[in-house]
């Protein structure tokens, strides 16, 4: 005989047992009910697609990440490693059968090999809706909203949504004569949380010296609101520009909702990702602080140049699920889950068990759910069975009820019986229970 | 500047564009929603695994079908190829988690690198749902009639479950002392359908001669009902058996049920795969036979044990989502899905971008989903979006309604308008045309 096979799963990989299963499940309802209240709709795309098609544009880290092989066929194929390429070369296919704007959702898993440290896994899912076709503030603000009362429908009010706008950097830093190193720069900039302000004064000054590091670091430094930030930033900039213009509507826009204090003008906010030209925006919990940013995302000029000459700007944000929650799980918010059934009709007799199938069809048709316990067991091991599916009601049937055409019921919770119910009034019953 | 990277997937792959999405989670949700009421609770695993983990007990088909590759640590992984394998490693993995009888669902994606042709595709959903450590006909027939009532539940009314049990054939092929080959006469007898009975015949004989082959052939024939099917199955495999009592106990369940006319003992089911070891069954479309089963499963002995040393009997069964879908499709009756938003706030005046969003808000707030239209654009084309996204109403607002705290609003169905209405008004309106 062969020896037993170890029933382990890959570093960076996880099973969801049913309560994690039905809490997962439960987030993304809340998600997707948020999403499809501002109009978004959803689509789904391959997990497999060619790696051309995926890393077209691909940077250094992506291209070592990415599941990448060959298939039956001897095609070089590759797992998504994100949504927003799928979804760019989505857009490029599928652009004769939609229509502009174009708002879509998409909640899936992605994969990156890369360290399993600090609660990272190679395989987690995301939760990404953008706006393609149009550009303009409504539409950014749009995104930040639905970011924004998305947190809001999950029970958490702490949310802070840092943001800011590349191109306000970008002229500063083409004041300085630094534009060609600017994605170096964005990078150093992106790591002022995890490195300090010393750290990255010095990565600069080794790239455009020291009067102009320090301008740099004064730039990224918010002021005490919105505004005041936005003033500085227009003033060390050399004047408004398109992205200072677009944070001051932006601004109208959550005034006009009463939500300001939700949003940290922050001009130390890059993305270190290459693709964004616009706005850009990480989202912190007030009350985790420490956990990194729960959603993300920004502008992007044109999503899908690599696949058409079509223009498509779009604006967009990813939720990480598994993050997300296990912020919630920290935080006591997360979605009441206790996957079961409500009512267990219990094995009595034998004889009985077509009878106790077609009881269970009734309370089932009443709108409970209900499951027939499926062995002869002693009743003990019954109601362990009910504890452990969370039910609520026990159906008890001997060979008196059935010829009675009566049934009992037994609150599981309270251990108060019902006895000699008609059918009828054991199903108004339960009703009562539940 | 490079060239355009072409937008294609790959064969056998497929995009969903929303209007698809939405149907198939449609019908995804009925299926959950019957699942759990019969008590079954949703679990996940990796789509990666080891590939000794996924291939174990792996035929020739299988190995040759699966997705493997190297991954960035050298391990020798696989994508899973169906839920059933992931599931007996999860079983064994999480036993002491967990309880018995346990019932799961799993509604994940699947890969196989199989030919493409006849509708099938290389990346499929599958939907099962099995009940783990319980061997009792009870069980049998909850999987049974949980899949009955799935489609019942997606208004599919013509639907015959193909029932039998391989115990029984067993025997029959134990007396003729065939017993050796009986993996490869199950096989044989399972093409049926597919190469009709003179070449099951001419197959047969080859094996175990012309007297067994006439014997096996009329052993698979159906008689005209269950009962005296059963009772032919019984003289020819020489008496009763555990397997033919409990096709008996699952007859008096379909009776006690009333829904005896919707299951067929058909003794031609083997089901191909090795595995099953009690009893096997595939579901038919009366309206669609030539689509194939649309659902199939069987009971297996002992699902885990290749990982764990624990018995653990089972039953189970697996929904194809995508000929599922296919099948509702060509009889119309796909769920009603069409993705957009219900109302759309006009643009009319780029001054009131900020109170546009507030009062999209409002309207979101009373329910309803809303967005903004998010740019500069003639009435025309924002009614022909509002038209894409079937939106129902549009909200009609420039500065004279501003000042007097007032909207109008429009029925995009009707063409009627309502004008000068306080803001409540609005949205009592709304909610009578919704």
């Amino acid at each position: 005989m062969a020896g037993i096979i170890e029933p382990r799963v890959l570093k960076g990989f996880r099973d969801f047992l049913p309560t994690q299963e039905s809490q997962r499940k439960g987030i993304e309802t809340i998600l997707v009910r948020t999403f499809e209240s501002f109009g978004f709709v959803p689509i789904d795309t391959p997990i497999i697609e060619y790696t051309e098609v995926l890393l077209g544009k691909g940077g250094g880290d992506t291209d070592k990440q990415i599941y990448r092989f060959r298939d039956h066929g001897d095609r070089d194929v590759a797992l998504r490693y994100d949504l927003t390429v799928p979804f760019a070369r989505f857009m490029a296919a599928h652009a004769a059968e939609l229509y502009t704007p174009f708002k879509r959702y998409h909640i899936a898993k992605v994969f990156r090999g890369e360290n399993t440290q600090r609660g990272r896994y190679r395989e987690f899912t995301q939760c990404d809706f953008d706006i393609v076709g149009a550009d303009s503030a409504s539409a950014d603000f749009e995104i930040l909203e639905t970011l924004y009362r998305s947190f809001l429908a999950l029970d958490v009010s702490g949310i802070s949504i840092h943001l800011s706008h590349r191109g306000v950097l970008n002229q500063l830093l083409a004041g300085m004569e630094a534009g060609g190193r600017s994605a170096e720069i964005l990078r150093i900039v992106d790591k002022l949380a995890k490195i300090g302000a010393a750290e990255v004064r010095s990565l600069l000054e080794q790239i455009v010296g020291a009067e102009h590091a320090g301008l740099i670091l004064e730039f990224i430094q918010p002021e005490q609101d919105f505004e005041s930030t936005l003033s500085k930033m227009v003033r060390l900039s050399g004047g408004e520009s398109d992205g200072s213009r677009r944070l001051s509507e932006i601004l109208l826009m959550v005034r006009e909702l009463g939500i300001e204090s939700s949003f940290v003008l922050d001009p130390s906010i890059t993305r270190g990702l290459d693709y964004y030209t616009g706005i850009v925006y990480e989202a912190f919990l007030s009350e985790l602080p420490d956990i990194g940013a729960v959603g993300a995302g920004g502008r992007y000029d044109n999503l899908a140049s690599l696949y058409t000459k079509l223009e498509l700007p779009g604006v967009g944000c990813s939720i990480g699920l598994d993050r997300l929650t296990a912020a919630l799980e920290e935080l006591g918010r997360v979605p009441a889950a206790d996957p079961g059934v409500q009512v267990l009709v219990l094995r009595l007799d034998d004889d009985l068990v077509p009878y106790y199938h077609a009881l269970a069809g009734r309370v089932r048709a009443a709108g409970f759910s209900c499951e027939v316990y499926p062995e002869r067991k002693k009743l003990a091991a019954q109601f362990a069975f009910g504890d452990k599916k969370s039910a609520r009601v026990a159906v008890i049937c001997g060979e008196n009820e059935r010829a009675g055409g009566t049934v009992g019921i037994k609150d599981l919770a309270t251990r108060q019986s019902y006895d000699g119910l008609t059918i009828e009034a054991a199903i108004e019953q339960i009703g009562r229970i539940l």
